[in-house]
């Protein structure tokens, strides 16, 4: 979140920080959660898996365990693209280091929505025979010269005799597998199962969502995508996530 | 709010401020009103009545016209008295101000839950015959010599041949009218016909009570009772009744 609140202008609702810079909040929160002994992993996770009494993330090719979720990913700007959502799972992927093993030796495409995807590129060289980047913003991409930078607007993703298409406006690309990375995942890819309503999640005023144990907040949740809004609601989700983990704790004993 | 904030000993979940005192929570919210040039008009609304196209509000002995209303009026803490919710609006009122005149030259029982409440027997005393002021509060009370104190644990009210009768722990009082005065009045009781959940407002995500045009947001709304939960239902109560204003101003062109 803080990247996204640094970029602000000047907030001027927040109450008790009148006229903020979006810099001075962001770092007024990182204090905040410093001053509170809380530890910010900045790990992707590329999925969350309901086990029954537990929850299965999966960070790269790492695998962590929780007892409840709280999704407060923000929203996906983009629409998806032709083909995206269908072909999700077979050939399409949201995750690289998530992926990347089925690819070993093979050709991977990447579309990347920010210049943070660039690392996720950068992995998959390591271990794909070919990779084809797509930037989907302005700036030059900083990737290794094993990957072929392809400034081409896409248009769609399709499939053909086992392979993937990427098609832009000047061409089609075929690879095994395709990588769509986006700041935001759409919260029914990150979580199987979860009731989406459009690019939100759908929640409840104690933030529930529709599994049990997984909980949400902010601009995920449906506009308005207002910071102070986003902030009460993960207050909400905080408690509402701890009462849950406490009742399961009790039911166990 | 800001009197109940000021009471906090020490926030620690108000993201952007940690460890923040009650006091110094209190005086960056009026620093951002000031700021914002909002002003703050310190009246005790009595009632609200929904008239259709817009809101009539009893404020003492004045009316006031909204567009729109949000109910920030946090929770009534107490439980109501036995007789209390049966006989309001018939013999018993909760605003001293808006029915004195119901009660000129006749006898008057006020059960004033703070200090907040003698301004208004203090008004009782100058038209009305005679006034009993029951402080359910430690201190004493500051009030006209003509004001009789009652220091009884007040038990319930009842009526009888026409006259309502406070019973106390030691005795029954006999009145015309009986003012129950807390600091935070029920919300279906402020504003008729509103649908209420116990001593809650049912609100959805977007802040709407059952009434259009009503909005309501804080502890009224619900648990948790927290700071940023409530500033947050404040921001999105407010977007809400902007766009509803808007909407109505857009069908009267």
């Amino acid at each position: 979140m803080s990247e996204k609140v640094a970029q602000a202008h000047e907030i001027r609702n927040y109450p008790g920080l009148p006229a903020i810079k979006g810099e001075d909040l962001a770092a007024a929160f990182r204090n905040h959660l410093q001053s509170s002994g809380i530890e910010i992993t900045e790990k992707r996770v590329g999925a969350v898996y309901a086990m029954g009494d537990y929850f299965a993330l999966q960070i790269g090719e790492e695998m962590a365990e929780a007892r409840a979720v709280i999704l407060a990913t923000g929203v996906v700007a983009a629409n998806p693209l032709p083909g995206e959502k269908e072909l999700m799972g077979r050939g399409v992927s949201a995750c690289a280091t998530c992926d990347a093993p089925l690819y070993r030796g093979k050709i991977a495409a990447v579309i990347g929505y920010s210049p943070r995807e660039e690392a996720e590129a950068a992995f998959l060289s390591e271990v794909c025979a070919k990779v084809m980047y797509f930037p989907v913003y302005k700036g030059e991409p900083d990737l290794p010269g094993t990957v072929e930078i392809i400034r081409e607007k896409v248009t769609g993703i399709e499939q053909a005799d086992g392979k993937r298409i990427v098609r832009t406006e000047s061409g089609t690309y075929e690879a095994d597998g395709v990588f769509v990375l986006r700041e935001a995942v759409a919260p029914d890819q990150l979580v199987p199962g979860l009731e989406a309503d459009g690019a939100h999640v759908r929640v409840n005023r104690k933030m529930e969502t529709s599994l049990p144990g997984v909980f949400a907040c902010g601009d995920l949740t449906g506009t308005p995508y207002q910071y102070v809004k986003a902030a009460g609601e993960g207050n909400v989700a905080a408690i509402s996530a701890a009462t849950y983990v406490d009742a399961i704790k009790k039911n166990e004993k």
